[in-house]
């Protein structure tokens, strides 16, 4: 009876990861033969995720690292949102995003989404935050992209945040749904993370931190790290995604023990 | 003057890991070369952490994993500890806890010392705890250990563990110190574990979680997970040892996906 559940398991797993991997490229996760240190060998399109020499993510050290003069930021009507439990994370996105932007290296980079990580997958002087939030904007001439990583710390004063709560509200719980059509403020992260200042972010040259890994993302890492109230991290939102972070790379042509 | 500092600081560890590889293996970390991932090739000593069939930690799937009939708990005058920041964890031991036990199989494993992973080490249903305490306990003929693995959420109620609490006071934050004849209540942990009643943990055969990743270990890791306060993890524990949680390792001879 147990190796008969076990097979079923195994099969209608089977299933699942060929289905996505016609589409999407072979199926992957962050546990064992399917985890990050396997990513490179699940698909031929994952190959830089064993041989890129600019891999995501990476440890700030705050002693070598400085926050570099960061985007300009311009985000209207990015409010109601579709909300996807794609079965690796919980991603909000919306077809009329498409007049918000940040600005650097005279290029406009158009908001495509945004999603999350627990824990993050960033680390500063080698400690780990609770969740990340990317938000990944396009050059839709070079498709170059740039992602604005936020992390987030559970707050003692169990401060709410009002960008997570309707997220914690209306994401479904169960993998391959979507909810539509709901109010979320992300423009408010924006301004909160830039109280730091005209340099409010750390930027590096890297990659997608998740299959096909490729590298052709510059990455502005927030300094500033938002509180979330442990109700919403610890009973909700890591529940419903899972363990999805992965490992500190090193750094291309650096060779600093640590990194 | 950049590069200078960088190099300054490559020099000073290596100076440090080769003083540290003479008397203990070769140094590691939870950092890019030095990472989870590289540990089998940075010392012939850690080869199991490559090569091994058992390790650890794993990811339970409470469909699939029961808890077992766990073991008679002895423990007494766990009380006054030294505390040791050792660079990877914080670690409490006491030359006076000879006494102090678990027994299974007929045998007695006796109580050597209790260190700590930020976030848990173990998964249940691919979800992560904030910290995990390992009680590491030894038969002193076979040298075999037994590890009862305790998770850790952070507790919305803001509730301070009791047993967390002198550990806060009186860790040292610096790697390399020790702190002497601290009390702190360790069999309290005990008790609050076996409310879960006779089976109160999950039992399996696996390694040490850190070089030289032996795979003597027999792993008992409580189903009931305790409370710790956001002052007590965000603000302390994880601020005093950063990240050091080894990735999840795939099950000898199981295949099931997700693993
Ligand atoms: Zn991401
Ligand atoms: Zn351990």
């Amino acid at each position: 009876m147990k190796s008969f559940l076990i097979l079923t398991i195994v099969l209608s797993l089977i299933l699942v990861s060929s289905n996505f991997a016609a589409e999407h490229g072979a199926y992957f996760d962050y546990e064992g033969y399917t985890g990050p240190g396997y990513w490179s060998q699940l698909d031929v399109k994952y190959r830089m995720c064993g041989v890129g020499q600019k891999q995501s993510p990476i440890n700030f050290h705050t002693n070598i690292d400085y926050a570099s003069v960061s985007p300009y930021v311009y985000m209207q009507n990015v409010n109601y949102v579709r909300m996807e439990n794609n079965g690796h994370t919980i991603e909000l996105s919306s077809p009329q995003w498409q007049n918000s932007f940040i600005n650097f290296d005279s290029t406009n980079y158009y908001f495509k989404q945004v999603h999350f990580h627990t824990p993050s997958e960033h680390r500063i002087n080698g400690i780990h935050m609770d969740l990340e939030a990317h938000f990944v904007f396009e050059d839709p001439n070079t498709k170059r992209k740039a992602v604005v990583g936020v992390l987030y710390y559970i707050d003692p004063l169990g401060t709410n945040s009002n960008f997570i709560d309707p997220i914690i509200t209306w994401a479904p719980r169960t993998k391959g749904n979507a909810t539509y059509n709901v109010f979320v403020d992300i423009a408010s992260v924006f301004s909160l993370v830039r109280e730091a200042g005209p340099n409010w972010a750390y930027r590096y040259s890297g990659s997608l931190t998740t299959p096909p890994c490729h590298e052709s993302v510059t990455w502005w890492v927030a300094t500033k790290q938002l509180p979330i109230s442990a109700t919403q991290l610890v009973f909700n939102l890591r529940v419903y995604m899972g363990f999805n972070s992965r490992p500190t790379q090193s750094r291309n042509g650096r060779t600093v023990p640590g990194y």
